[in-house]
């Protein structure tokens, strides 16, 4: 059996904190006077005293740190504990949605997905459109320290090989995990002002700039509006692309920099260099696309192109066009880039760029084992040579996540969603860009029309997703609860 | 530099052949008194003519065997030269086809692909009807022999896990390639006469019973009627059944069988068992939704299910009802069975269910690893522990498989082809299937009406399937060519 107290009492905990943060909508209810603040107070309520309540209940189970399984359990655990409770305000709310609207637009924030079942988002409470955000840029950090800290001790989907990295090349200036954890949170909150800041300069309103910044930088793709950056012109598009594209590159680069450790590594990382090079590849073919179909040579197609091709790669899943509009090229451009996604240690998801190389070096040394059957052929990353470890690790990682489009994109259609819902909703769900495609769950549709069947189904594929899928199934398998 | 002679020998004498068979439907074309026979006269000419001078050019490099590369050079030159003579029937003949149509059409059937660009199929000569059938056929005993022989040797997309297979647990009995080649045939053979004789018995012509048994057995799926098999009754799909699922099992089995063998190795192999757990889990799950859609609980809907079912897994592509009209589920689900696929060494292609064994081998392997990071977790096929060699050409093929049919669906859809269309198509000619999704290709449409590039891009599509996706990654990597 699994001692769960320890498990227990740091979920309790973060609930708790949770529940703190639930203080700023209330603020921002009460400066607005839209009445609607007393919400807030008793979420903020319920889910401190709850939380409380669970870690005093597990304290006397403590210990000095948490085994392998435990920390497995904490890390699936919290990612359904934080919804719950961060649903609250919504079905408590004047939005008065189902608890499972609730909990689906709550998974999707904590998720960074960024998926909406929400109408009329600009009429909302200030103080709601502040938790989506503030729920996306929790969800955004608490996945990066995931991603740095605790993934690559776990070796879940080859996120292993970026363990050396940020304990060795880090080794004597950072020690500790909680150091590089509070490293990235300095990062983390310095782009987001500046995100901010940079918002309000190109023309937002302060509450836009704030909100849009946390919801950037979380590559998490919530919007004040129901039109997303269709709302916004050509000053906040430019800005989004750009904070988008830092918080798709690995966090560990800023901390080096910031460290100490200069630009170099972050100009040398391969996975960087590989991400642009993608990015500005389908945005030269977009632009291209989009010129001939519609606006011919003009900044706003230009625009449109590297607006939406950086909002899917990273998968923040913002939009400033109606893409489905766009032609047959687009849709299932737009389908395939989703399942790429940005740098690993980012706040983006789906399968990453690393992984990608991985594979491809590893096919590549396979394809000169086939023709050079008496030739050693190793595949290397950033010139050096992965471990067998590592490489199933990745593989595992990619037939699981496309095993899961399949499993998830067939139990979607069971609910009665027509084939490029079914399979968009599911890519989109589990790699957490947010749109799908399609009329329904489109760029200019949302999840609202879905049944609750459906919303379940979705919502649990973005914590599959969030949770780089083997960290999920690693917990489902009977052996993990054995002995 | 690679020594080409030996290599345009073998094709030089396997073109003069395709010619010699073309002598079949000029004699069916006769026996019908279409007038047609001509055209299989000329073709046969050229073919045998064109086929025989390149033997003989090249007949001064023959040497005792062929190289690695020289024998991946062969393998996919072969499935190139074939179709382009293939076609000429085509082209020259009554229906007048363009090059582009022939070739789509002759490639679609030498890879056993089954798409076609013809209708008012009824109304075609004899001559065409047989010609289409014995190409089918031919591809897929082809098929066999490289899969058993070729493919293991060359360790492409973990057949080499076959090798030992065939080549030591019949290695008494069989010691030589062309000894397993032989008794392939002779397999191939009676069971496609069986297939004709079953087919006759439940009321098919003969002339029907013949060519449909052809491609069934070579799981080929095309047939004498624009309607597929919704031109028989109930009689011809149990047959059907039957023959698609015994054609998608491992002619090694059987070889051992007729070789004294026994049955044992064929009860005993596991890829049978889960390929028929799937076949029962799919036909069930389809039927209950058939029923609960349209007919309730009746014969020709579990008829339908079961049909279209088998016909789409075993790569076949026959279709008996428009499950286009079955509504979403059914959909998606033929979507994805059909990238499951029947058992390697048999004629059916897609990802094979080994591969999927192997993969799921792994992850658990990978997921045992997680949770308890000291211990050694080995992936087993068979009980059998899986050498890291084998796993990482499989994971290749997978990888390499899935991004093909990205690519292979941009590139379709940059030629106007929606969503679906683009997406199904890419995956039906890369599996070898035959019909995609979607109103223009699913199991009610056909080709005909797409672009010439569109066909092109398809026709490649299905060369590149058929040989393992990796087979032609090598041959166009540079490495190859240089050396
Ligand atoms: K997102
Ligand atoms: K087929």
């Amino acid at each position: 059996m699994i001692d769960a107290r320890p498990v227990g009492y740091v979920i309790g905990l973060l609930v708790a904190a949770l529940g703190v943060t639930m203080f700023a909508p209330l603020l921002a209810d009460l400066m607005a006077g839209n009445g609607h603040w007393p919400v807030f107070l008793e979420s903020a309520i319920l889910t401190i005293l709850v939380g409380g309540l669970v870690a005093l209940a597990c304290q006397n189970g403590v210990s000095a740190g948490l085994s392998i399984r435990q920390t497995f359990l904490l890390t699936t655990l919290v990612w359904l504990a934080l919804p719950l409770f961060g649903s609250l305000p919504f079905v408590l709310g004047g939005t008065n949605l189902t608890f499972t609207d609730g909990f689906f637009e709550a998974m999707s924030g904590l998720t960074t997905t960024g998926a909406t079942v929400l109408t009329g988002i600009e009429g909302l409470p200030e103080g709601l459109k502040l938790w989506r955000a503030i729920m996306q840029w929790l969800g955004g950090i608490g996945i990066i320290v995931v991603a740095m800290v605790f993934l690559p001790e776990l070796k879940v989907g080859g996120m292993q090989i970026f363990r050396s990295e940020a304990f060795d090349t880090m080794g004597k200036i950072l020690p500790r995990a909680a150091e590089i954890a509070s490293r990235i949170s300095v990062v983390y909150v310095a782009i987001t002002l500046a995100c901010a800041v940079c918002y309000s300069i190109v023309g937002m309103n302060s509450f836009d700039a704030i909100t849009h910044a946390m919801t950037t930088v979380a590559t998490g793709g919530m919007a004040n509006y129901d039109a997303s950056f269709g709302a916004f012109g050509a000053g906040p598009h430019y800005v989004a692309v750009v904070f988008m594209l830092l918080a798709a590159l690995p966090f560990v680069r800023y901390v080096q920099l910031i460290s100490g450790g200069g630009a170099v590594p972050l100009l040398r990382d391969s996975q960087i260099r590989v991400f642009f090079v993608l990015i500005f590849t389908v945005t030269l073919l977009m632009t291209l696309w989009v010129w001939r179909t519609f606006h011919g040579f003009s900044e706003a197609g230009f625009r449109e192109a590297l607006f939406n091709v950086t909002s899917i790669m990273t998968g923040t899943g913002y939009a400033n066009a109606d893409y489905m509009q766009w032609g047959p090229f687009a849709v299932v451009m737009f389908f395939f880039i989703g399942l790429i996604g940005g740098c690993a240690g980012s706040t983006a998801c789906s399968v990453k760029v690393f992984r990608y190389q991985l594979l491809f070096a590893s096919i590549k040394a396979q394809i000169r084992r086939i023709h050079s059957p008496h030739g050693m052929f190793t595949p290397r990353y950033e010139g050096r040579p992965v471990s067998e470890d590592v490489l199933n690790s990745v593989m595992a990682f990619f037939v699981a996540f496309m095993v899961s489009v399949g499993v998830v994109g067939v139990a979607l259609a069971l609910t009665g969603l027509d084939f490029i819902t079914a399979i968009s909703g599911a890519a989109t769900a589990l790699a957490n860009v947010g749109p799908g495609l399609g009329p329904e769950i489109g760029p200019a549709g949302n999840f609202a029309g879905l049944s609750d069947t459906a919303k379940w189904i979705l919502a649990i594929a973005m914590l599959v997703g969030r949770l780089e899928i083997m960290a999920v199934l690693t917990i489902l398998s009977w052996q993990f609860w054995r002995a």
